[in-house]
């Protein structure tokens, strides 16, 4: 698909700020960012980050006061495929050395507290590909989408109890079941396509039968819509505004649309 | 039920210790102490408190070095009833006003975490006993009886995640489930007739239908056989020891026999 | 002191709410209520629990839709005693038996992680009065009162790691503190003489010398003009209100006056 | 220095593990690995990953019942230079990229937690190094180097409480201090000489005047003596083992002597 995507942040930062900022679309095998503008208004000390490995671009500047971040970009996120059920689970010794870390609990993410459970619930299942889709039939049958549950601090481990989120915690639980199966999962900061209210969404990907396939464990948006943003090992990695200080958000809107006439460059 | 049962602990005190112990038989309602025999050596200054509204006793002594504490009592549990489907749950108005603590969270039993779940899991059985049966069956084909998963500072909300653990941690998370469909719970230490091994017990009790009932989420020990000690809101409350300074156990035995030819005084 | 007491509750409740209620002046040693008043529109079925050991007393009452408590009291409070440094804490033998529970650790007072710090800041202080007012001095200087820092769910390991929180989490920090110092150290919701803004305050109370001293960590309110209300392990127990199902407080104020030519009955 | 270091592990693998390993002396910039020789026995099929761009090197194998890995190296660690207490503190903006993700908070390391303490106590210091000495000397000077207390799900919040752990805690208490003054810090995992008594040994490095400056919280072993082995975020990306199910350990032994008459190649 060709997409439109546009965030337009306003935050109140507290004076002397630095701050790691992450809306920008992917550098990815399977995105390309046909064009793109970066807006800071009032103008500031900036440094753009190379995209990493994994494609990830952030920038950080230097912010005070009553500040505005425009990013608008228009992306082809080619032709995304559904996970199918037979994709194959590698072993560790066939995995890319730069899947291991995803293997691993993290702050959100406590895979180890959910081996039994998980390995009970989902382990006699034969392929990976149908083991990570029960797992997500699992979180929508007995997670319920309701904001105000959770906080920033909530953990999958949490969740599991609370039975409630949003989209960050439906993805910190879809990954920690991941994991518990020995499936590298990590977390993904996403534009999303139809997503609404719009906003920033949070999903996740799955490594599979030798690469990554995205999945919404919210079914709120569809997975052919999503542009990566961030890529990570969970809500940490992935935040769009990480601050040396205080900032108050002031206003944000982000949207996203299909670009109808749009051809890839 | 007639039942002998003996505790012998052997601990090593912190110099200048004190402790309170709770190995007694309870004075209560369905079940009388017909003899018993309280042993320290060496000799001790002590403090026999008296059975609180409960029926629970225990005793505080100084102690220094290595101690041995032995209990023995010969008990009529009398004829304990298991809890039946269809006993009634009470409203919050008819309940008695010693219940009402037995309602709300506490440190290992955070009840109001499992709202969601438990109402969603068990809200639509119609009768208080059934509901509690249910809970019981779900934390029997859900929960592995293996020792060393869990710690003292394990949390039902812990063990719901882990699946497995001990006594302890199973009444826990009975209890939790319990409070949070609206139903009295608490701990109860005990001694248990075919426990194997022998050892002190963790079980719980609820509210219904006016009266209190003892369950065992274990299923390893046959409510006739229960001869309660100490009565409570979780572990805390009912641990039998409970030190003002370190102290190693140094051997812990416990039995109980059924006194077969015994005879009420 | 004189005191009138009022509290305006109004929430919006579920259907078929019914509530534990505890916003009325506690019958105790050290306050008299010379005269009361309760009115709960709409007029809806309600149980009055009587005073309980420590002279709490709670209501329980059926409620739906938007229902307004108001409670109002002309207290006499005594002569509050601020506590002395010279204060002797009791070995645990001596203790009256009900102050025992007092002693261990609780949902938001985990007070068996503190012991070492505890013992190290505060252990060479020999009395204990003089032992809690270090105690007082250390959360003055090191946490600060900040709302919003702290929800429902903060402990007071919680807040020793934040350093801030507002009334209740200073009151579990110096319940935790005194508790791993083997003093007994319970919570008390109080209406609170110049309390600004007025609010339902949180404060705590000691034993020492054979009896409980009133004590607030926050320093906002002085202690001569503290009425009981509520008295528990922590704020679990001393809720002004606990409920079946979900409710949202609608409005709610609180007004503590001295009644200046009040004279008792 | 030169040194011979040697790590002798046997464990017994559940059937069908796979493990990730990581012993191996790191290739970074200030270490040099002159010569090395790794063992498994019985044989087996294993994966020798790169390099990272850390330096960290890992492999991968199947293991099956006991197993024994030895790892033997000899290696010039360079001269390693004590923190200089001048060394200045970076901005965000002037930070390699790839520090980045150690200003953030990880599982063990909740920074975000400790903004308050951290600078209340550390912020007035002007330098990054004389910052960084602070916080070792506060830690020295208020937590306990005592086994027992911790375990494998401690984090640096919890020996924060505690005042007691080993020198995995003492490191995430150390990094997650210096990430709340917003300096990147990271867990390194050693081999340490005249560590007695010997083992592998957790230290923390911190991103300073353009380098990664190595520390030890415990004060056990000098820093000249130290050999890298992994280098991330927290306990859970250095550990030497990391498998698919569970396992034993049967024994280890680990040996790091100064290697007196060797000679760079």
């Amino acid at each position: 698909m060709h997409l439109n995507v546009r965030a337009e942040l306003v935050f109140d930062f507290a004076a002397g700020s630095e701050a790691i900022v992450s809306v920008q679309a992917a550098h990815s095998r399977d995105q390309t960012v046909l064009s793109e503008r970066l807006l800071l208004s009032p103008a500031t000390e900036m440094v753009q980050d190379e995209p990493d490995a994994r494609g990830e671009r952030r920038f950080r500047a230097r912010f005070e006061g009553e500040a505005c971040i425009v990013y608008e970009a228009l992306v082809d996120n080619g032709q995304r495929i559904t996970l199918a059920p037979l994709a194959r689970k590698s072993n560790w010794l066939s995995l890319p050395q730069d899947a291991l870390q995803y293997l691993t609990p993290s702050r959100y993410c406590p895979s180890d507290r959910f081996l039994l459970f998980a390995n009970r619930e989902f382990g006699a299942i034969a392929d990976g590909g149908a083991q990570v889709l029960s797992v997500l039939d699992w979180i929508h049958d007995h997670v319920d989408y309701t904001p105000g549950v959770s906080n920033i601090e909530t953990t999958a481990e949490r969740t599991f109890v609370d039975r409630a989120g949003v989209c960050r915690d439906f993805s910190h639980l879809g990954i920690t079941l991941c994991r518990a199966l020995n499936i590298p999962a990590r977390a993904v900061s996403a534009y999303a396509w139809q997503l609404d209210p719009p906003d920033f969404h949070a999903v996740f990907e799955v490594f599979l039968d030798g690469g990554w396939w995205l999945v919404d464990p919210t079914r709120l948006a569809p997975v052919e819509g999503l542009v990566r943003i961030g890529i990570g090992r969970d809500a940490t990695d992935i935040a769009f505004l990480t601050t040396t200080g205080p900032c108050m958000s002031v206003s944000q809107s982000v949207n996203v649309a299909e670009a109808a006439g749009a051809v890839a460059a």
